[in-house]
């Protein structure tokens, strides 16, 4: 259960009480967040950006300075003959002699989990594709604990692309793991994928109610009791209900037309009159950078912890390095019946079956020549299967359990 | 007084006592340029940079590690998603939870005030478009104390193109602060400004002289003492007369034809028979990189002292680092009555007009959309006002006095 | 002969002891590559590199944090101003200010003769176009020592494009140096230039095999020996007699078709199937990165050591690093009479002669306007001069020793 060696590609490589001993760390290093500790003394970070992701690549790189750590770094590699010549698994290999810890961000979906597989040192996912990005989910939920304490029970809203939005998903899943309650409000067009909901309903047992706008109003059943015996249930707007609402990026090239991007953003854009009806303790997050779903006038409000929330990312990330370079022990509670812990991938093996290729092509398996498709059973779902680098889901050409 | 947690966007944030004390902060740094202080251990440099300025950021980046800090770095922002997406004020509000001072380059006029105003942490202007760059300003004040032990009645020659040469019009008021003697060499068309020459002369008290071209004969009245009796002045080059002479690059574009720029190189160029006629202790200066103004035949010469220029950039800015960082007290002395001393910035209150936009298309509050357009009184002159970021001078729509 | 101070632009700037010395140094800091050594205390790197080359710059950058120093770094200086403006003397005159040590990469041949030239600091090349790239040779030796323990004696196959292979002409002289036996193993059209041909026998008394195939078979004559009296010799495949096969990159765009181009890789490209044939204990080496002259089938071979001698590079420039700075005093051992020692260069003197350029248009004698062309006198042939910055070699126009 030690996490020194270990890798982080997706936020399901860590269990529960995984994730809870990185929090727990977290807060210890936020003390040290301007020193200087020494625990990483003499030891080197690779950051490897194969597009560029200034805030991501900074806040890694100050964490290791900060841990007492270096770092070689590589700002845009897309751009360089790393790219253009060099395969996943060489450059890993090879950086892999030079530094303790490398940081991959690439536009491939599947990329960074090549990265592990070939390299013997740690390796952390900042971005492959429109796939994971598990610090930002890590510092997502921490920001979470440390603004309320817990995630369990809390109503969250998630607001906003929930289609495309990468950071959403995994969230979701984030959320739904540590008990709390969630909300999907998005533009009609934009909702969470149907085989994310299933997921989330078949494994954690979570079912998100769903609205189009942060003003939509609901019958509170709850409020019945406060009524007395009266009949009549009190219509309460959503956005009073919420300890939480995390807001996304949406893009306007999403609507048809500029009047249904306006449309749309009456229902999700944060702005102060909006804010005045939220609860006086909830918080306001987004993954940063905004558009115009957050008005500036917000910044001020006690409530707008956007700003803390991406500084949450230097102690997350100092607590992850620190961990995974094995220069600070953690402390993983005992596992409760509910924990989430990742389990070994069971490889289906297509014994009898012509080699089938990953449908996504945006999946490293059809860029990389050396890499061969390979799926693993979804456990939600028998008639699936996945990609194992992209997670991309398929029919299942055989029956569960038939291969083995 | 003291410098801890101050920012410098404009050579004006610092009273003349304050520069220096930074000069003499860099006198002690200087000693230690090659070894590694400890003054800043601990501590994070991030350089923010929007275009490339490969001399500046390493300065900078070396400036803090001889400290014994680390930095984090972005060499070209403006390719990155940091300048697509994000305005300046999310920015910085994001990096200040990773750094402990940031340095920008921004291409906007305004933009590293808008930084400082938003960061809570020291802000250095590494240059904001034609604006300022104000190190570049200490390094070129530094190098003439240093070598020649004071400003004070120099005779020093600004050469070049005085009308768009941005680091020129900071140097300009710099030693006119100091005390200094001005002349101005330009080719014609490129005359420094008549509203520099005014607020020079209006809040200084500098009326600087004006030639074409360092050949330039002019009649020496002190000749008439060494004379005696006589009633002829002698004739005396401009040349021979500067203790230093700061020599600027000139586009060719600026001129109509290949035969009007090379007649007017003749005027600014220095060539070794051009410094023969100088002084035996004549500095010459540059802000580098040089075209074809200075001949590599004078590298040779002890007068030539542009690389020692360029390399006083170092303890500049070590001191510069340390004090901003309030890692080393510095002295300040008390300050006389000529001393500049900023003055809190007296705000345009346009309570009975509409709201005037900059009319500098290269000013910040044109392009970030969250920025008001604001405007200080002008002190040597209350026709006008200043946008409070680009520093454009418009003419006031009301009395001085009038909004208070 | 002490290594303080002193540059590596070509690796004929250290004699056979020298770099003997280096790679015993090597050895020992290969203990401490994933620590962090207080040598380098202090000191400050900067990689200056105008074209993109991720694993040398990163590999130096480890090596000096490995080393305790700092790094300032220029990833990619042709995109910004440091290229357009500015000369490679002026930036190393206003970096060496900044730097301890300066290692350059620049796509001009000489131009890293150019920097050492200007610098006052010690200047290590990190490729100058076509013509060298020291550190690769370097390592590429020290892996052979490594790996089995001396050169001497050892047969080694340089193998695929050995015309415009840049690291493969260094690599031949440096083991012809060290006393290696030699064989050329390239497609037709791609064969090892005569010039290198004639300067190898003449310099150094080496005269490598050549073949067109590593399938090519050949009567061994030792085979005598081995069949007693009779006088058939074995045949054998040249293959089966090397101890390390170097295999560089062949670009597809030297064959007149894809057919051509499918024939010749049959000779050079190593497979598993071909590998075993080789020797058990036989090397095989790559600069990587590599296109498709070596399966990924092959990593798992223990003779397949190219990910370990990409390694090397850590402690090699660690060493030279350590040594070059001055902080590691190196044993260099008396020479033998064999011994490579870098001699003083004669320099032609055209005193009865117009100024000749060099005939080379990559040479940085003509890009940057204020060196002049200079040529020094070839040791191995009376009649030919060789320029001193990119060593074009031209017909002598004087006779040898004529203008002296």
């Amino acid at each position: 259960m030690a996490l020194e060696g270990r890798d982080l590609v997706s936020i399901f490589d860590f269990s529960d009480r995984e994730i809870e001993a990185i929090f727990d760390l977290a807060d210890e290093m936020d003390a040290h967040k301007h020193g200087c500790l020494k625990l990483a003394d003499g030891a080197l970070l690779s950051t490897l950006f194969y597009e560029p992701s200034t805030r991501t690549r900074l806040s890694f790189e100050a964490a290791m300075q900060r841990l007492g750590g270096g770092v070689i770094s590589v700002a845009d590699a897309g751009m360089t003959s790393v790219a253009k010549g060099e395969t996943i698994a060489d450059t890993v290999r090879i950086i892999e002699s030079y530094a303790d810890v490398i940081v991959i961000r690439h536009p491939l979906e599947g990329s960074a989990r090549v990265a592990a597989d070939f390299a013997s040192v740690p390796v952390i996912n900042a971005g492959d594709g429109a796939h994971e990005h598990p610090t930002q989910t890590l510092l997502d939920l921490y920001t979470i604990r440390r603004e309320k304490g817990t995630m369990r029970d809390l109503n969250v809203a998630l607001v906003g692309d929930l289609r495309y939005g990468r950071t959403v998903h995994s969230l979701a899943f984030g959320l739904a793991r540590f008990g709390a309650k969630v909300t999907f409000v998005s533009p009609p067009g934009l909702e969470m994928p149907g085989y994310l909901l299933d997921r989330l309903a078949k494994e954690f047992g979570c079912t998100p109610a769903e609205c189009h706008s942060l003003g939509d109003v609901v019958t509170d059943p709850e409020s019945l009791k406060r009524e007395g015996g009266r009949q009549k249930a009190l219509a309460t707007e959503v956005l009073s209900t919420f300890d939480a609402v995390y807001v996304t990026r949406v893009q306007k090239e999403r609507f048809e037309s500029e009047g249904a991007y306006q449309a749309a953003k009456r229902g999700y854009a944060i702005t102060e009159e909006l804010l005045s009806r939220a609860r006086p303790d909830a918080l306001v997050m987004h993954p940063l950078p905004r558009v115009d779903e957050l008005d500036y006038g917000l910044d001020r409000d006690p409530r707008a912890v956007y700003f803390r929330q991406a500084a949450y990312g230097l102690p997350i990330r100092m607590a992850l390095l620190a961990a995974l370079l094995g220069r600070r022990s953690v402390t993983v509670k005992r596992s409760r019946k509910s924990d989430y812990r990742p389990e070994p991938r069971r490889e289906v093996d297509f014994r009898k079956l012509a080699e089938v290729p990953c449908p996504n092509e945006r999946c490293v398996t059809n860029q990389e020549s050396y890499l061969r498709p390979q799926f693993t059973f979804v456990k939600h779902d028998p008639d699936l299967v996945a990609c194992a680098y992209c997670e991309h889901e398929i029919p299942s050409p055989v029956a569960h359990g038939e291969a083995e």
